[in-house]
């Protein structure tokens, strides 16, 4: 199966998962449960379920026990996208070129209805179908959820990013927007999948993290990189926009070449740390095809 | 010690367990820990914690293990009234006589201050200490602390009362607003009380579900007395004022007398409750008195 097959295989897995989970709520056609299906089901990659799926398959979890992490991640990361469209926050009104969830369903709506999904997410994690999973190490699921999604993570680097409005940072501060704002569920994701594979997972942690650390900043620098030289049609949002907003980006801090050799070595350092796990036999190649595809990508 | 004795040395021992909460977050005296401060840490009677510790103290948990679970249902709550407060939501900019979140440090702060809040509770039931509690008790308080705040709670409750603005409701979709908004949340408490003294806990669920709930209704019809026949000094908002918006209340919908008397009737249910644990020599005196507190109260 090529990457493409393969994300696709996830994509699909994943929005099933999340079906099902929204499915035995209650209120069903509410505008309630509507705009967090809307915020959950409407498109994208699902790069963090892949990262969930993908993991846990390489050190051999039940792939039917990764839906649960899957979909949970998901959840969190739906929450947040519906939080940052707000008026209040990025005020955008189309994503995916859909109206966002408040456009749709009115703020006080959207503002529920990601409140709603962050719980669904630990909601799964504590109650969802995974046969297998030890109490303990569900438990530890739903530590690393929150640890990633709070202050020490995604809402502490919006947080950051917030504070960096209209303002120039420097390289160093970037990073941390970053790495709080996006690496921290990305980190989390991988590490959902190896929680999911028990002891052998366990082991594998620290790999996975390095791996993720270097995949979740390249693909940061790749996105400003596609600001300068993609395509609008391509990237769908208007080429030069960041520059535009005076916004810091990687190319802006240290020129489009030396961008460009970041991307590449945080690529290259990703490889590395996957080293280790293929030494011991562990199928690495979804998560290196993955890798590939952050740098590569033109949208 | 006598009931106002009590209720003080919860609200004081669950400050003490959110300080502590928050105090290792990164990113301290940031806005958005600030806000978080703010939003859990300033005033309240702290009665869902109140019923954690007396449920807990009750059937002999520890009660160093029952600040977690006291700390995260706070946390819950405190979210909840920060994204009510926001001007898409109630609008309000006054609460216990202060500038709400959003009026002191902006909508987007407030809107992420919330969030933070929602992931730290549960946080604090994955990592908080708490020891003797196995994992398994852990996980059954994420699964009911969810449970109670999402769709199938206070999230689904609170849709229920937007899209009642402005209409005329009838007493059984008056009560069920209150059950999912409110009522979800005070039952959780005593559920999570229960939960940390293990097996002993677990036979009291049924008993205390019927107090919860029968409590958690007198909690709103007492309100809404209150509303027609309360002192605006002591009430805190205007008298009439929930009148005056055309709110549909239980002295609105059946009288005030028929209210007063369903108050009463819910009280006597409570204590009814109670009986079966009293029986068993349960120190069921302090639940007592706080079902007495909560009909009596004149604010």
């Amino acid at each position: 199966m090529d990457f493409a097959q393969q994300l696709d295989t996830y994509r699909q897995r994943v929005n099933l998962a999340l079906a099902r989970a929204l499915a035995p709520l209650p209120f069903q056609s509410s505008p309630l449960v509507e705009a967090m299906e809307y915020g959950a089901l409407l498109g994208g990659k699902r790069l963090r379920p892949f990262l969930v799926y993908a993991t846990g398959e390489m050190l051999h979890a039940d792939c039917a026990a990764l839906d649960v992490p899957a979909a949970a991640i998901e959840c969190i990361h739906a929450y947040s996208l519906i939080h940052d469209d707000l008026p209040a926050m990025d005020d955008d009104s189309l994503r995916r070129g859909q109206p966002t969830c408040h456009i749709k369903f009115g703020e006080d709506t959207a503002i529920l209805a990601g409140d709603a999904l962050q719980t669904l997410a630990f909601s799964l994690l504590a109650d969802g179908p995974m046969a297998g999973v030890a109490p303990q190490h569900r438990l530890a699921m739903v530590s690393e959820l929150a640890q990633a999604s709070g202050v020490a993570g995604m809402c502490g680097g919006q947080a950051l990013d917030l504070a960096a409005e209209g303002q120039q940072v420097d390289l160093r501060a970037l990073e941390q927007i970053h790495r709080f704002k996006t690496g921290a569920l990305i980190r989390a994701a991988v590490r959902l999948g190896a929680l999911t594979a028990g002891e052998t997972g366990r082991q594998a942690l620290p790999a996975l993290d390095s791996y993720a650390n270097a995949i979740g900043l390249a693909f940061q620098v790749q996105d400003d990189i596609l600001d300068v030289i993609g395509d609008t049609a391509v990237i769908g949002k208007r080429q030069g926009a960041d520059q535009d907003l005076g916004k810091s980006t990687y190319p802006a801090l240290m020129g489009l070449e030396n961008a460009q050799a970041k991307a590449w070595d945080l690529y290259q350092e990703s490889l590395n740390a996957l080293e280790t796990l293929a030494a011991q036999s562990f199928n690495t190649q979804p998560l290196q095809a993955l890798a590939s595809f952050i740098i590569e990508r033109d949208k």
